[in-house]
């Protein structure tokens, strides 16, 4: 079967953030005031064969401990969707 | 009221991803042979004020034609919640 995993990397809350910093700061030069914060994270789109969606959900895991994500300051978080297209 | 907008960047179907490529790569380097495909792309969360849900997502839907996205190569997608917290 072949599935689609989303799968969203954030930097630890408690970790400085440079990037969002510096769209935050974008974003005021640009009029929008009403901006708190931003926090800028990775969008990764995975499409892999599978048994089954669980299969396919503890892979997208697994590629995250080792590769996608840096588990000393980045956090993830894996959703799985079945899907028979690929890009 | 305070919301946060979570958009979804990513680059339109027609455009090369060198860096989808590239984690491709290195996840059938690591054994993972059932990885079809991978598009990389970006997760910006924006907390903002605003009067309403709709006004938030107007704002996150201008910020990203704007400076978040580069329409000429990428999509976006906004979806705003509202929410008490800053990070």
């Amino acid at each position: 079967m072949r599935y689609k995993a989303e799968i969203h990397v954030t930097l630890k809350r408690t970790v400085n953030d440079p990037q969002g910093l510096a769209i935050r700061g974008g974003l005021h030069s640009l009029g929008y005031e009403g901006v708190n914060a931003v926090r800028a994270g990775k969008f990764i789109e995975v499409w892999l064969e599978a048994e089954s969606s669980a299969e396919a959900e503890r892979l997208a895991n697994e590629m995250s401990d080792q590769l996608l994500a840096n588990p000393v300051i980045e956090d993830y978080a894996v959703s799985v969707v079945e899907t028979a297209a690929t890009p």
